[in-house]
This record gives C-alpha cells, sequence and structure tokens, in this order.
C-alpha cells in the first residue's frame, strides 16, 4: 500500500495547488464587479483587514480606506458615468500559503460624446496573497501606470526573471 | 480501505469541478473566435437549443436566431471591417450541473483612418450556462452596456454579494 | 485492487491535463511582462530554440532574432513610452505534448497629450506549444491584425470548426 498512498499524497498536492490557482482566478475576477457596481464592502473584503493598496493618486491602508474609495467622489463618479476595471491573465508563482500574482488592469470609462469608451489607465499590478481561514486575500497590491517609468518596467521584470516560476 | 476510498472519493469530487472550470472557460474562449470570423454555427452551438442572449439591440431567443444575428448585415459589417469581441476573465459560481459566469465582453472595432482599434463596447455579463451530454452549455446570457445604468451594476453587484462564491 | 488502480490512473491522468492547462495559461502570461519590460532574454525564452513568430512587420525565427525584436529601436520606443501587450483568455486545444491556444493580443500604448492609452492593435493569434523537460515552449506564433483579412478569419474559424475541442 506505501506506493499507492504516496501516488495519492502527490495528487492531492497537485489538486490543492489546482485548486489555490482556481480561488486566486476568483478573487482577482471578483475585483471589477465590486468596485464596477460601487459594492465598497466586497472589494474591500478581497484583502485582509489590513491590506494595502499602492496606487495612484494616493496609497491606501486596511479595509476601510479602500471601502472609503469606492464610496468616495471620484470613483462615485466613473460609476455613474460608466466604467470598467478590466483584469488581465494572471502570471502566479505559489508558495505554499503565499502566492505573487502579476498582471495588467484596465480602466475604461464611457465616453457618451464618441458614443464608446476610452482606455483611461493601463497598469502593471504586483498582487501579495496570503491564504486565510476564510480564504486567499491581498495583502498588497501595487499599481503602476505604464507610462515608461522604471517602477512598472521593473514590477513586470521581476516575474519573468529567471529563476522565478 | 474506507478511509482511503473517501480520499479517492473526494478527489474525483474536487478533480471534476477543476475540469468543469477549465470547460467554462473553454466555452467563453470560444465566443470571440466563433463570432469574429463570422461561424454562425459555432457561435450558435455555444448555447442550448433554446437558448436566449439578452443584449442590445434586441434579445434573440435560441439557436437560429443567435446564428441570424452573427449572419446580419450588422454583424457582417463588423467582421469585414475587423472586430474583435474580447471576453474578460470569469468569476465562476459552479452549482453541479449548473454555473452563473460574471464578467467583462468588449468590442473593438478596426479604425482605419486612425490606424488603429475603437473601443465601441464594454459591457458587464451574466452568463447562465448548463451542464449537457455534449459539454457546457448557455442557457441565457444577459448583456449590458456599462454606462452606469442600474441594471449593469446590479448584474455585476449580485456576483459579489456576501453569501456568493 | 485493479479497480482502485484504474480510478487512480484516471484521476493523475486528469492532473496532468489540468496542470497542463495552468502551465499553459503562465506562459500565456509571462509573454506581456517579459516584452513590456524590455526582458528580451524572458521573451525569447518562452519560445523553443528555434521557435518562430509569425507577425508584422516581419516574421522572426529562433530566440536569437525575438530577442533582437524586443531589443530593436521600435520595441524599445513602445517600452519607453509605456506600452501593454495584453494577451486574452485562451481557447487551448491539448493534444499529449502538443497544444494549440487561439486567442486574441492587444497593443495599447501610452497616449501622454490624451491623458489615455491608446489601442493600437488587435490581433488573433494562433500559439502552437511543445512540452519540453523545461516545460511548456511555443514552436510557432502566427499573429493577424483584426483587419477584415481572410487569414485573421481563418485562424479564428480553425478552433472552433466542429470536430475541435
Amino acid at each position: 500500500m506505501s506506493n499507492q498512498d504516496d501516488v495519492i499524497d502527490e495528487l492531492r498536492r497537485q489538486v490543492r495547488e489546482l485548486s489555490d490557482r482556481w480561488e486566486i482566478l476568483q478573487l482577482l475576477a471578483s475585483y471589477g464587479p465590486a468596485v464596477d457596481s460601487g459594492s465598497a464592502e466586497a472589494a474591500a473584503a478581497l484583502w485582509t483587514e489590513d491590506g494595502s493598496y499602492d496606487t495612484y493618486p494616493a496609497p491606501m491602508a486596511g479595509r476601510a480606506a479602500i471601502a472609503a474609495m469606492v464610496n468616495g467622489e471620484r470613483h462615485q463618479s466613473y460609476v455613474h458615468r460608466g466604467c470598467g476595471h478590466l483584469i488581465g491573465i494572471p502570471h502566479i508563482q505559489l508558495d505554499g500559503d503565499t502566492a505573487v500574482v502579476t498582471g495588467y488592469s484596465q480602466l475604461v470609462l464611457r465616453d457618451r460624446e464618441a458614443d464608446g469608451f476610452r482606455v483611461w489607465r493601463t497598469a502593471a499590478n504586483r498582487w501579495e496573497l496570503v491564504r486565510t481561514p476564510q480564504g486567499w486575500r491581498v495583502t498588497r497590491r501595487i499599481n503602476r501606470l505604464l507610462d515608461g517609468s522604471p517602477e512598472s518596467h521593473e514590477l513586470l521584470a521581476a516575474a519573468v526573471r529567471p529563476g522565478e516560476a
């Protein structure tokens, strides 16, 4: 039985990792629906209680700050005008109970006059995640506009440097 | 053996769910290639025989109506001009033999004069799916332009309301 | 035991396929971070040594040619201005140690004057992949602008033709 036990243990390890990847994708796929519908509590709940979001124009620390951003005047103006926060396919580096996701985000805004949408922001993102009893949560998200800055390039390069998975 | 049988049964259940998620992603990833190439029958076959597509400018019911839309004058003008129907990463709520996917879609059109592409539509989508003997199929797709309407917000909020997976 | 052995063998086969799909998604999700950060070697390493990339304005053959494109004047001007090479959700046809992925790519460029981003290219892609001892790699990528050309339509239609998975 010992060999079969080993096979089953290895299957369990693999299946757990595959489930983790889908749970992480689900977390990322929740961000847009939460913020684009103005669901402030749902958006904040994607982070840990003291999780942070380092972005333009000002970094946020803690769920209350993230919820306040969603409820704030600037974000609400996007929601009422029509906006989409689109998250790209994720590059996931899993390491047990933590993970780092690298990927793109876009903010498109309704442009009524042009009868279309305007791509206002395209950014590189680093999401640092942790497994909690309630599932995967964001401990830190860093968002850098793709404006040619060294910071945006370094954030992306870190995901594909040799030695990274 | 009983304990090992339980472990194997649980693995089978988990693997089936992970396979379902990939099959659903494949279904969504087939939509763009079908409609952007004018493959009317392939597009219609993503739905069940009586599946519906509630979208602008008029809702469609049944595969024949969906195929007719692809073959219609308006859609054919997009195909000949150059278009991309882009589907975002999916938020998937699986429940046995049915599932609900929430996510974004974009329609970009070739803009020859600007030597580029125009984001003409960005929309929120709710896809209701069912497992059939031929695989997962769409029973209903609802598409709402992100124009600030309560309907578009409600569609997105439903996916992230507490209690939803 | 024989029946249980069969069940375990089938689970291993399924888990291997699910792992393959995630590895392929990771490969695709590495492309943008590599080229948008100017990581020429990392970008080239996504291909096999003699892999090819058939795209505008000129096809490339071999890793050295792909690295040279990333280091070239045109691509470097995008990187310094700010660019995003966005890859859509993949349609994956797995066949043992090879796979074909069909999906969209977009190149968005920073537009400083408009304080936004311009969708410069939206294209259909066919990625031919092979399993190597170092993981999945690209043997051939074909990229066709969505400009209404028969080639772009045929590339997309091939993925959804009846009989395809």
